[in-house]
């Protein structure tokens, strides 16, 4: 069986995890702290991140700029000799759309929001010092909590006008999205209360099966608040 | 005919110049400086990032990592109906080894050097105060000067092992890396001395049609040292 190496709290890993029950792939899932073994991770991932999917022939596929992709073609509507589901869309305009939001996810919101919070609340926190631990940074907490606001607003905008965020259908988009804010949600980060349809949009993304793994989320020390796993949060 | 809205020293916009070329796409090829008609830019992009793509039919496609995907399917190796040439590779784990290093350079390279040298040394200089102009850090070129050192190691060790970048055929990776290392060139902030196999990777692609146009590139009051359209540099 194939395996995944993730964190619990890395987005990137959060959107594998979603896309393998989307696209019902079994893999043996692997979790691993980024600070724990840095130089094993470099010989699995020359960039160092996470997540890494390793094949039965021990092909390995490291980052998920790579690996997204990879599922798509191999496991997905991509794949050869067959028309499965796909994550991307049916057409490249479409396929298009999905990206964009992929990479507003992905490089905007992980720069202006979910980068600072994750680094000073969970990093600072878990790792030990000279690993990356040390004392938080509140001021960059207090920027990505600002910020995250707009990007929820954003969320509702398209969440009113679409079935789905890149369109009628669910994609890799909602996953990037709701990777990126099931972490903050598990730190009790995410203030809901500023767009109802961006928490409507959630809470459908929340109820499939494909998010109960990452809704079982649990890490030593750092519980998530009761919301958390709470349909009806 | 489309049109590419680009700007000379954004590596992705280069990124995508480099495909037209490759991929013998005809563009109006439409130069905008990111910080002259930023709102403009938002109707286009919300991202607010370059390149862009108009279509004839006034489809827009934002950003590299939505348009770089979006030819390669309309008009490269994997669009309807014909097999032209990829610039992605022929398998998912060669696409994969592309794909990764795509994102080597445009989010680890970018966040370590190039981004740092090119808010400093362009934008700073160029834009209006208050648009992100303003006083050079120096300390930030100075962090990417020495950060760029190994990356340039990186790219002579797969240069050594393969014919190209990601493997036997040119990809968007090498075109990645040589989008960023070809603006810090325009500066004249490449070591090349580092690595004699990085160097000689970079004199092939350099000597590529597609890069003609790049090399033809020039900003008033900034223009490029010598030896940067210099083939023998």
């Amino acid at each position: 069986m194939p395996q995944l190496i993730h964190y619990m709290l890395d987005p990137f890993s959060r959107r594998i995890r979603l896309m393998l029950g989307e696209l019902g792939i079994e893999a043996e899932v692997i979790e691993e702290k980024p600070w724990d073994n840095p130089d094993e991770l470099l010989l699995l991932n020359p960039a160092g991140t996470l997540p890494i999917f390793i094949e039965d022939d021990q092909t390995v596929i490291p980052g998920v700029e790579a690996l997204a992709d990879y599922l798509e073609e191999t496991r997905g509507g991509s794949a050869d000799g067959q028309r499965g589901r796909t994550l991307l869309g049916n057409t490249p305009a479409q396929r298009a759309e999905t990206r964009r939001l992929v990479a507003w996810f992905d490089v905007k919101f992980h720069r202006e929001v979910s980068r600072l919070i994750l680094t000073e609340k969970v990093e600072r926190r878990l790792a030990p010092p000279g690993k990356g631990g040390g004392p938080t940074n509140m001021n960059a907490v207090r920027a990505a909590l600002h910020n995250i606001r707009a990007h929820l607003d954003y969320i509702g905008t398209l969440a009113e006008h679409r079935n789905w965020l890149a369109g009628d259908d669910l994609t890799q988009a909602d996953l990037a999205a709701a990777a990126h804010l099931s972490c903050l949600d598990y730190l009790g980060d995410v203030p809901w209360g500023v767009s109802a349809s961006a928490k409507a949009w959630y809470q459908r993304i929340k109820s499939r099966p494909s998010f109960r793994p990452l809704l079982a989320d649990h890490i030593r020390g750092m519980p998530p608040p009761r919301i958390y796993a709470d349909l009806d949060f």
